[in-house]
Protein backbone atom coordinates (compact mmCIF):
# COMPACT_ATOMS: atom_id res chain seq x y z
CA UNK A 1 0.00 0.00 0.00
CA UNK A 2 1.39 3.40 -0.69
CA UNK A 3 1.82 5.72 2.15
CA UNK A 4 0.13 9.45 1.94
CA UNK A 5 2.00 12.02 3.75
CA UNK A 6 1.24 15.79 4.42
CA UNK A 7 3.37 18.59 3.56
CA UNK A 8 3.28 22.83 3.42
CA UNK A 9 1.41 23.98 0.43
CA UNK A 10 3.26 26.66 1.35
CA UNK A 11 6.27 26.23 3.10
CA UNK A 12 8.20 28.87 5.26
CA UNK A 13 11.76 27.94 3.40
CA UNK A 14 10.20 28.00 0.12
CA UNK A 15 11.74 24.62 -0.71
CA UNK A 16 15.02 24.97 1.24
CA UNK A 17 14.27 21.28 2.31
CA UNK A 18 14.48 22.39 5.92
CA UNK A 19 10.69 21.84 6.88
CA UNK A 20 9.97 18.18 8.35
CA UNK A 21 8.52 16.45 5.37
CA UNK A 22 11.96 16.61 3.97
CA UNK A 23 13.17 13.55 6.77
CA UNK A 24 9.98 11.41 5.94
CA UNK A 25 10.86 11.86 1.73
CA UNK A 26 14.27 11.17 2.19
CA UNK A 27 13.67 7.94 4.96
CA UNK A 28 11.23 6.87 1.82
CA UNK A 29 13.69 7.15 -0.88
CA UNK A 30 16.91 5.70 1.20
CA UNK A 31 14.18 2.17 1.58
CA UNK A 32 12.93 2.92 -2.44
CA UNK A 33 9.22 3.19 -0.69
CA UNK A 34 6.82 4.97 -3.23
CA UNK A 35 4.53 7.86 -2.05
CA UNK A 36 1.71 10.13 -2.17
CA UNK A 37 2.11 14.03 -0.66
CA UNK A 38 -1.00 16.10 0.19
CA UNK A 39 -0.49 19.07 0.12
CA UNK A 40 -1.99 21.55 3.26
CA UNK A 41 -2.45 25.06 4.08
CA UNK A 42 -1.71 26.79 7.21
CA UNK A 43 -5.46 27.26 7.97
CA UNK A 44 -6.56 23.75 6.52
CA UNK A 45 -3.79 22.23 9.23
CA UNK A 46 -5.52 23.78 12.43
CA UNK A 47 -8.96 22.46 11.16
CA UNK A 48 -10.18 19.11 13.02
CA UNK A 49 -9.41 16.97 9.72
CA UNK A 50 -6.08 17.70 9.99
CA UNK A 51 -6.05 17.61 13.79
CA UNK A 52 -7.72 14.53 13.97
CA UNK A 53 -4.58 13.29 12.18
CA UNK A 54 -2.09 15.89 14.03
CA UNK A 55 -3.31 16.61 17.64
CA UNK A 56 -0.88 19.56 17.64
CA UNK A 57 -2.22 20.73 13.96
CA UNK A 58 1.31 20.33 11.96
CA UNK A 59 2.94 18.63 9.40
CA UNK A 60 4.20 15.76 8.10
CA UNK A 61 1.64 13.28 9.19
CA UNK A 62 1.64 9.50 7.45
CA UNK A 63 -1.13 7.88 6.68
CA UNK A 64 -0.92 3.96 5.53
CA UNK A 65 -4.33 2.12 5.15
CA UNK A 66 -6.38 2.12 9.12
CA UNK A 67 -2.57 3.43 10.43
CA UNK A 68 -1.96 7.69 11.05
CA UNK A 69 0.93 8.28 12.70
CA UNK A 70 2.29 11.77 12.95
CA UNK A 71 5.88 13.44 14.43
CA UNK A 72 8.90 12.94 12.24
CA UNK A 73 10.52 10.99 14.32
CA UNK A 74 8.34 8.73 14.56
CA UNK A 75 7.41 8.35 11.19
CA UNK A 76 11.04 7.76 10.50
CA UNK A 77 11.31 5.02 12.78
CA UNK A 78 8.23 3.24 11.30
CA UNK A 79 9.69 3.55 8.04
CA UNK A 80 13.29 2.17 9.15
CA UNK A 81 11.29 -0.82 11.38
CA UNK A 82 9.58 -1.84 8.14
CA UNK A 83 12.22 -1.55 5.37
CA UNK A 84 15.51 -2.34 5.21
CA UNK A 85 18.20 0.08 4.53
CA UNK A 86 18.31 2.33 7.92
CA UNK A 87 18.41 0.34 11.07
CA UNK A 88 21.29 -2.31 11.33
CA UNK A 89 20.11 -6.12 11.67
CA UNK A 90 22.29 -6.53 14.66
CA UNK A 91 20.15 -5.77 17.82
CA UNK A 92 22.73 -3.58 19.98
CA UNK A 93 23.85 -1.91 16.98
CA UNK A 94 19.98 -1.29 16.17
CA UNK A 95 19.52 -0.06 19.88
CA UNK A 96 22.56 2.43 19.55
CA UNK A 97 21.37 4.06 16.07
CA UNK A 98 17.74 4.48 17.52
CA UNK A 99 19.87 6.19 20.64
CA UNK A 100 20.83 8.82 18.02
CA UNK A 101 17.53 9.43 16.64
CA UNK A 102 16.37 10.28 19.91
CA UNK A 103 19.73 12.39 20.35
CA UNK A 104 19.33 14.41 17.45
CA UNK A 105 16.33 15.52 17.99
CA UNK A 106 16.16 15.98 21.45
CA UNK A 107 19.59 16.89 22.22
CA UNK A 108 21.03 18.08 19.24
CA UNK A 109 17.94 20.09 17.43
CA UNK A 110 16.06 21.18 20.92
CA UNK A 111 18.86 24.31 20.96
CA UNK A 112 18.52 24.84 17.01
CA UNK A 113 15.11 25.41 17.43
CA UNK A 114 15.11 27.77 19.80
CA UNK A 115 16.99 30.08 18.17
CA UNK A 116 14.71 29.74 15.26
CA UNK A 117 11.81 31.04 17.87
CA UNK A 118 14.32 33.70 19.40
CA UNK A 119 14.50 34.97 15.65
CA UNK A 120 10.76 33.99 14.36
CA UNK A 121 8.36 34.54 17.36
CA UNK A 122 10.82 36.90 19.37
CA UNK A 123 12.65 38.90 16.39
CA UNK A 124 10.55 42.23 16.99
CA UNK A 125 11.73 42.18 20.59
CA UNK A 126 14.45 44.37 22.38
CA UNK A 127 16.44 41.75 24.01
CA UNK A 128 16.40 39.41 20.78
CA UNK A 129 19.83 40.97 19.99
CA UNK A 130 21.65 40.68 23.54
CA UNK A 131 20.05 37.44 23.56
CA UNK A 132 21.10 35.28 20.05
CA UNK A 133 25.22 34.57 21.31
CA UNK A 134 23.62 33.12 24.35
CA UNK A 135 21.62 30.89 22.48
CA UNK A 136 24.36 30.55 19.47
CA UNK A 137 26.68 28.81 22.88
CA UNK A 138 24.37 26.89 23.70
CA UNK A 139 24.85 25.00 20.06
CA UNK A 140 28.08 25.39 20.22
CA UNK A 141 28.59 23.35 23.68
CA UNK A 142 26.37 20.53 21.89
CA UNK A 143 28.02 21.01 18.05
CA UNK A 144 31.67 20.38 20.06
CA UNK A 145 30.28 16.99 21.75
CA UNK A 146 28.62 15.87 18.68
CA UNK A 147 32.40 16.96 16.67
CA UNK A 148 34.52 15.15 19.73
CA UNK A 149 32.26 12.05 18.74
CA UNK A 150 32.19 12.19 15.21
CA UNK A 151 35.83 11.89 14.73
CA UNK A 152 37.22 11.39 11.37
CA UNK A 153 34.33 8.63 11.02
CA UNK A 154 31.56 8.79 8.17
CA UNK A 155 28.18 8.28 10.20
CA UNK A 156 27.60 8.74 14.05
CA UNK A 157 27.73 4.85 14.65
CA UNK A 158 28.77 1.89 11.83
CA UNK A 159 27.28 2.22 8.53
CA UNK A 160 24.91 5.30 7.35
CA UNK A 161 21.42 5.17 9.88
CA UNK A 162 18.03 6.76 10.57
CA UNK A 163 20.13 8.44 13.48
CA UNK A 164 22.40 10.00 10.69
CA UNK A 165 19.42 11.05 8.72
CA UNK A 166 17.62 12.96 11.37
CA UNK A 167 20.98 14.50 12.82
CA UNK A 168 22.30 15.22 8.99
CA UNK A 169 18.32 17.47 8.71
CA UNK A 170 18.64 18.95 12.36
CA UNK A 171 21.93 20.49 11.50
CA UNK A 172 21.03 21.35 7.97
CA UNK A 173 19.48 24.33 9.76
CA UNK A 174 22.50 25.77 10.96
CA UNK A 175 23.60 26.12 7.79
CA UNK A 176 22.84 29.70 7.32
CA UNK A 177 24.51 31.01 10.19
CA UNK A 178 27.82 29.18 9.12
CA UNK A 179 28.07 27.69 12.52
CA UNK A 180 28.52 24.23 11.10
CA UNK A 181 31.74 25.48 9.59
CA UNK A 182 33.33 25.97 12.57
CA UNK A 183 33.09 22.32 13.18
CA UNK A 184 34.96 21.34 9.47
CA UNK A 185 34.22 17.47 10.22
CA UNK A 186 30.32 18.17 10.88
CA UNK A 187 30.32 20.40 7.99
CA UNK A 188 31.80 17.72 5.97
CA UNK A 189 29.14 15.09 7.90
CA UNK A 190 26.64 16.96 6.44
CA UNK A 191 27.48 17.39 3.23
CA UNK A 192 27.81 13.42 2.90
CA UNK A 193 24.33 13.06 3.84
CA UNK A 194 23.31 15.81 1.44
CA UNK A 195 25.61 13.94 -1.68
CA UNK A 196 23.40 10.90 -1.28
CA UNK A 197 21.13 10.12 -3.53
CA UNK A 198 18.18 9.46 -1.46
CA UNK A 199 18.47 12.63 -0.04
CA UNK A 200 18.75 14.22 -3.46
CA UNK A 201 15.56 13.25 -4.81
CA UNK A 202 13.84 13.42 -1.76
CA UNK A 203 15.12 17.36 -2.07
CA UNK A 204 13.76 18.18 -5.47
CA UNK A 205 10.85 16.73 -4.82
CA UNK A 206 9.62 18.72 -1.90
CA UNK A 207 11.21 21.61 -4.42
CA UNK A 208 9.01 20.78 -6.86
CA UNK A 209 5.84 21.63 -4.74
CA UNK A 210 7.82 25.71 -4.71
CA UNK A 211 8.63 25.69 -8.72
CA UNK A 212 5.89 23.73 -10.37
CA UNK A 213 7.96 21.21 -11.98
CA UNK A 214 6.78 17.67 -11.76
CA UNK A 215 8.02 16.12 -8.43
CA UNK A 216 9.99 13.04 -8.28
CA UNK A 217 8.85 11.23 -5.84
CA UNK B 1 21.59 -9.77 33.29
CA UNK B 2 20.96 -7.11 35.50
CA UNK B 3 21.38 -3.46 33.08
CA UNK B 4 23.05 -0.43 35.10
CA UNK B 5 21.95 2.69 34.92
CA UNK B 6 23.84 6.34 35.99
CA UNK B 7 21.72 9.04 38.17
CA UNK B 8 23.05 12.53 39.14
CA UNK B 9 25.00 11.94 42.66
CA UNK B 10 23.70 15.16 43.78
CA UNK B 11 20.24 15.93 41.76
CA UNK B 12 19.63 19.73 41.19
CA UNK B 13 16.03 19.04 42.43
CA UNK B 14 17.12 16.92 45.20
CA UNK B 15 14.55 14.04 44.61
CA UNK B 16 11.75 15.81 43.49
CA UNK B 17 11.86 13.17 40.46
CA UNK B 18 12.44 15.52 37.50
CA UNK B 19 15.56 13.95 36.16
CA UNK B 20 15.99 11.93 33.61
CA UNK B 21 16.56 8.64 35.38
CA UNK B 22 13.18 8.54 36.58
CA UNK B 23 11.88 7.96 33.16
CA UNK B 24 14.38 4.77 32.88
CA UNK B 25 13.79 3.68 36.72
CA UNK B 26 10.08 4.22 36.60
CA UNK B 27 10.20 1.61 32.89
CA UNK B 28 12.40 -0.55 34.80
CA UNK B 29 10.01 -0.76 37.14
CA UNK B 30 6.70 -1.13 35.23
CA UNK B 31 8.34 -4.31 33.46
CA UNK B 32 9.70 -6.23 36.40
CA UNK B 33 13.14 -5.38 36.04
CA UNK B 34 15.79 -5.16 38.52
CA UNK B 35 18.64 -2.78 37.69
CA UNK B 36 21.88 -1.34 39.27
CA UNK B 37 22.18 2.79 39.85
CA UNK B 38 25.88 3.93 39.58
CA UNK B 39 25.98 7.80 40.53
CA UNK B 40 27.83 10.38 39.09
CA UNK B 41 28.81 13.72 40.38
CA UNK B 42 28.87 16.83 38.40
CA UNK B 43 32.35 16.77 37.57
CA UNK B 44 32.41 13.16 36.62
CA UNK B 45 29.68 13.71 33.82
CA UNK B 46 32.30 15.98 31.83
CA UNK B 47 35.21 13.46 32.07
CA UNK B 48 36.39 11.20 29.67
CA UNK B 49 35.18 7.56 30.72
CA UNK B 50 31.44 8.66 31.57
CA UNK B 51 31.31 10.79 27.75
CA UNK B 52 32.82 7.69 26.43
CA UNK B 53 29.28 6.42 27.31
CA UNK B 54 27.54 9.59 26.88
CA UNK B 55 28.88 11.96 24.35
CA UNK B 56 26.78 14.75 25.68
CA UNK B 57 28.23 14.33 29.65
CA UNK B 58 24.82 13.83 30.91
CA UNK B 59 22.31 11.12 32.56
CA UNK B 60 21.17 8.72 32.55
CA UNK B 61 22.77 6.04 30.48
CA UNK B 62 22.25 2.54 30.39
CA UNK B 63 24.76 -0.12 30.52
CA UNK B 64 24.06 -4.10 29.81
CA UNK B 65 26.88 -6.42 28.73
CA UNK B 66 27.86 -4.79 25.90
CA UNK B 67 25.43 -2.31 24.93
CA UNK B 68 25.90 0.99 25.94
CA UNK B 69 22.78 3.54 25.71
CA UNK B 70 22.12 7.07 26.40
CA UNK B 71 18.84 9.45 26.10
CA UNK B 72 16.09 8.78 28.28
CA UNK B 73 13.96 8.16 25.24
CA UNK B 74 16.38 5.96 23.51
CA UNK B 75 16.44 3.89 26.78
CA UNK B 76 12.74 3.65 27.58
CA UNK B 77 11.84 2.48 23.93
CA UNK B 78 15.00 -0.34 24.36
CA UNK B 79 13.11 -1.68 27.86
CA UNK B 80 9.75 -1.51 26.43
CA UNK B 81 10.75 -3.56 23.14
CA UNK B 82 12.92 -5.92 24.90
CA UNK B 83 9.87 -6.50 27.42
CA UNK B 84 6.10 -6.66 27.90
CA UNK B 85 4.32 -4.05 29.22
CA UNK B 86 5.08 -0.61 27.72
CA UNK B 87 4.25 -1.13 24.29
CA UNK B 88 0.86 -2.88 22.49
CA UNK B 89 1.28 -6.38 20.67
CA UNK B 90 -0.86 -5.22 17.51
CA UNK B 91 1.50 -3.20 15.07
CA UNK B 92 -0.50 -0.02 14.80
CA UNK B 93 -1.23 0.45 18.38
CA UNK B 94 2.84 0.22 18.77
CA UNK B 95 3.13 2.60 16.07
CA UNK B 96 0.92 4.81 17.54
CA UNK B 97 2.32 4.48 21.21
CA UNK B 98 6.06 5.08 19.65
CA UNK B 99 4.28 8.66 18.28
CA UNK B 100 3.56 9.84 21.90
CA UNK B 101 7.07 8.75 22.85
CA UNK B 102 8.50 11.27 19.97
CA UNK B 103 5.63 13.75 20.63
CA UNK B 104 5.87 13.69 24.46
CA UNK B 105 9.58 14.73 23.86
CA UNK B 106 9.86 17.11 21.02
CA UNK B 107 6.32 18.37 20.89
CA UNK B 108 5.43 18.83 24.61
CA UNK B 109 8.45 18.70 26.60
CA UNK B 110 10.43 21.17 24.43
CA UNK B 111 8.90 24.15 25.34
CA UNK B 112 8.40 22.98 28.97
CA UNK B 113 12.75 23.07 28.86
CA UNK B 114 12.63 26.72 27.45
CA UNK B 115 11.01 27.31 30.46
CA UNK B 116 13.33 26.06 33.00
CA UNK B 117 16.43 27.42 30.45
CA UNK B 118 15.03 30.65 30.82
CA UNK B 119 15.02 30.45 34.62
CA UNK B 120 18.25 29.05 35.21
CA UNK B 121 20.48 29.82 32.45
CA UNK B 122 19.03 33.31 31.63
CA UNK B 123 17.30 33.96 35.46
CA UNK B 124 19.80 36.79 35.82
CA UNK B 125 18.65 38.73 32.74
CA UNK B 126 16.95 41.81 32.36
CA UNK B 127 14.36 40.28 29.44
CA UNK B 128 13.73 37.45 31.86
CA UNK B 129 10.58 38.61 33.55
CA UNK B 130 8.97 40.02 30.17
CA UNK B 131 9.92 37.35 28.36
CA UNK B 132 8.07 34.03 31.08
CA UNK B 133 4.86 35.22 29.94
CA UNK B 134 5.82 34.34 26.34
CA UNK B 135 7.05 31.10 26.80
CA UNK B 136 4.68 30.14 29.48
CA UNK B 137 2.27 30.89 25.93
CA UNK B 138 3.29 29.08 24.37
CA UNK B 139 3.30 26.21 26.86
CA UNK B 140 -0.32 26.78 27.01
CA UNK B 141 -0.64 26.12 23.55
CA UNK B 142 0.59 22.40 23.47
CA UNK B 143 -1.36 22.14 26.75
CA UNK B 144 -4.59 23.18 24.94
CA UNK B 145 -3.89 20.84 21.96
CA UNK B 146 -2.83 17.81 23.98
CA UNK B 147 -5.62 18.44 26.41
CA UNK B 148 -8.46 18.60 23.39
CA UNK B 149 -6.56 14.69 22.06
CA UNK B 150 -6.94 13.65 25.42
CA UNK B 151 -10.40 14.46 26.24
CA UNK B 152 -11.78 12.52 28.99
CA UNK B 153 -9.53 9.46 28.21
CA UNK B 154 -7.41 7.78 31.16
CA UNK B 155 -4.37 7.57 28.65
CA UNK B 156 -3.36 8.79 25.38
CA UNK B 157 -4.47 5.60 22.93
CA UNK B 158 -5.47 2.36 24.69
CA UNK B 159 -3.77 0.93 27.45
CA UNK B 160 -0.96 2.96 29.32
CA UNK B 161 2.03 2.44 27.44
CA UNK B 162 5.49 4.07 27.06
CA UNK B 163 3.98 7.25 25.47
CA UNK B 164 2.54 8.05 28.36
CA UNK B 165 5.29 7.06 30.81
CA UNK B 166 7.79 9.95 29.10
CA UNK B 167 4.21 12.34 28.57
CA UNK B 168 3.47 12.22 32.40
CA UNK B 169 7.00 12.99 33.29
CA UNK B 170 7.25 16.01 31.03
CA UNK B 171 4.52 17.23 32.16
CA UNK B 172 5.30 17.05 35.59
CA UNK B 173 8.08 19.25 35.01
CA UNK B 174 4.99 21.86 35.22
CA UNK B 175 3.57 21.12 38.58
CA UNK B 176 5.63 23.60 40.59
CA UNK B 177 4.40 26.61 37.59
CA UNK B 178 0.54 25.81 38.51
CA UNK B 179 -0.25 25.62 34.44
CA UNK B 180 -1.06 21.96 34.27
CA UNK B 181 -3.59 22.77 36.98
CA UNK B 182 -5.57 25.46 33.78
CA UNK B 183 -6.28 21.80 32.18
CA UNK B 184 -8.06 19.39 34.59
CA UNK B 185 -7.86 16.56 31.93
CA UNK B 186 -4.11 17.07 32.42
CA UNK B 187 -3.60 17.36 35.76
CA UNK B 188 -6.06 14.11 36.16
CA UNK B 189 -4.00 12.11 33.37
CA UNK B 190 -0.66 13.13 35.75
CA UNK B 191 -2.09 12.00 38.83
CA UNK B 192 -2.86 8.54 37.44
CA UNK B 193 0.89 8.33 36.30
CA UNK B 194 1.89 9.05 39.43
CA UNK B 195 -0.49 6.62 41.37
CA UNK B 196 0.97 3.78 39.12
CA UNK B 197 2.90 1.16 41.67
CA UNK B 198 5.57 1.39 39.43
CA UNK B 199 5.86 4.79 39.81
CA UNK B 200 6.18 5.04 43.07
CA UNK B 201 8.65 2.94 43.28
CA UNK B 202 10.78 4.45 41.10
CA UNK B 203 10.40 7.65 42.83
CA UNK B 204 11.06 6.09 46.24
CA UNK B 205 14.51 4.54 44.69
CA UNK B 206 15.49 7.91 43.49
CA UNK B 207 14.29 10.31 46.52
CA UNK B 208 16.17 7.26 48.04
CA UNK B 209 19.39 8.99 46.86
CA UNK B 210 19.16 12.15 48.87
CA UNK B 211 17.77 10.89 52.08
CA UNK B 212 19.89 8.30 52.74
CA UNK B 213 17.41 5.84 53.32
CA UNK B 214 17.81 2.31 51.45
CA UNK B 215 16.59 2.09 48.23
CA UNK B 216 13.70 0.10 47.01
CA UNK B 217 14.86 -0.52 43.30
Amino acid sequence: MTPTITAFESSPDRGKGLARDMRVRWALEEVGQPYEVRLVSFSAMKEPAHRALHPFGQIPTYEEGDLALFESGAIVFHIAERHAGLLPEDADARARAITWMFAALNTVEAPIIELQTAKFAEGDKPWTAERLPLIKDRIRKRLGELSDRLGDADWLDGAFSAGDLLMVHALLRLKPSGMLDEYPNLAAYVARGEARPAYKRAFAAQLAVFTGKAPTG
